[in-house]
């Protein structure tokens, strides 16, 4: 396991609400990491599907990774995500990679996919920036 | 009570994730919407402030619930957040307006406040489009 | 004429893409400015109405004036808009303020109405961060 | 020259602002789009660079086209747009694509390069929704 990888891992347990959820690193390399996370009846809303909260925190939490293998550690900033379709399956597997980055900021993008018995589907894509955790505003 | 909070409430509880967080309606009128959240230790990050997901989870709710008030159920199809400060206290307020809304869809804001000894201080503002639950895309 | 509108009115001179537009400085001070633009033609789309790419020029403008009046010479880094109806009339008006700012970004927001025979109506709302010009990402 | 470029090419010459600014249709099939535009002096802001509000607009037409390539008569509801590096060059390219559509609307990206001397360099990236011209909000 390399060293960016266990940086990665090591980050999503000291993430209370991560492990709340449940998500797990699937890969994390420069520019691109891949989390995943299993869908779960407390991950719902009240149409049965996984709730765009639970979207939103993923996407949100791919881009920071995807920033931070750049830039160290990281926060977002501020992005947006446009939802799809409906999430259903059982589970869900973000994927962002960084667009373009300087000293202090990446622009990322984030992809997230459901599986269920037929395969993944998209069910949501998010854009934003990442910012160093040091700097401020 | 009014017909429409009762409503709320009960989608509130009806929403697995949403009762997960401890998510509680305090306000819901036509165009207008207040959630509140305690932070609590497994809202957090790894800098010990609460995750965005959490804030981002919290203004999509708002968001679906502003628009929802004006179009009925509602699933919130888009949005954008600008975290501004890092979110520290004991209580998140989220207050969603309607800015426009026609048949099917309506446009509307959000910012939220971490509530803490110092009193309020915003920590994230977001803008989005919520669209009636049965309308296709 | 006070200093920070000249320098905003010197800006727009500047600008030769504003020049082009016609846009004009109404109003300058911290945290607030208000930029005009006369409905005309040529800057219209297939179906008679101002082609979005005007009102997210204008959007763009203002959302850096407001930043610029807290942060000195500063660019738009990002920003999202939600067009809420078509624009006509014979003017449009752009309101941007600052919602939060800090040494190097500010985050604004902006609306933007049309002005007809019946009175204003809102066509846009716009949300982005503005960075100090000399700040390199 | 197909149907679909044709009418493309069509759309473009009856838009006013895209042909005072001189937009050019580059390609134009289902799901895809790439829209020209020579770089000049009028089109730039007080640093020498195009201005913000020209990439704005060359990105919200070059998302409505990738949506209209789908949907037919189309306009764009709403985007988010992250300028990633100053535009500099004699040309802009704006490439966009379809990442999901449904009956009523289409969810679409786009990227802007800057060519100069030393080739093409990313300067924009966005992300928005786009609707059917006829569907009222």
């Amino acid at each position: 396991m390399d060293e960016l990888f266990e940086f990665g891992q090591r980050m999503l347990r000291e993430q209370p609400f991560s492990v709340l959820l449940g998500t797990q690193l699937a890969l994390f390399k420069p520019g691109e990491v891949v989390l995943t996370l299993a869908i779960r009846h407390a991950l719902k809303q009240q149409h049965g599907f996984v709730h765009g909260g639970v979207l939103s925190y993923l996407a949100d939490n791919a881009l920071t990774y995807a920033g931070g293998s750049v830039l160290g550690d990281s926060v977002t900033s501020e992005y947006k995500i446009n939802y799809v379709r409906p999430a259903l399956g059982h589970k869900l597997v973000a994927r962002a990679s960084v667009l373009s980055s300087g000293k202090r900021q990446a622009v990322c993008q984030c992809e997230i996919v459901a599986i269920g018995e037929d395969g993944e589907r998209l069910v949501a894509v998010a854009q934003g920036t990442v910012r160093k955790a040091e700097t401020e505003a």
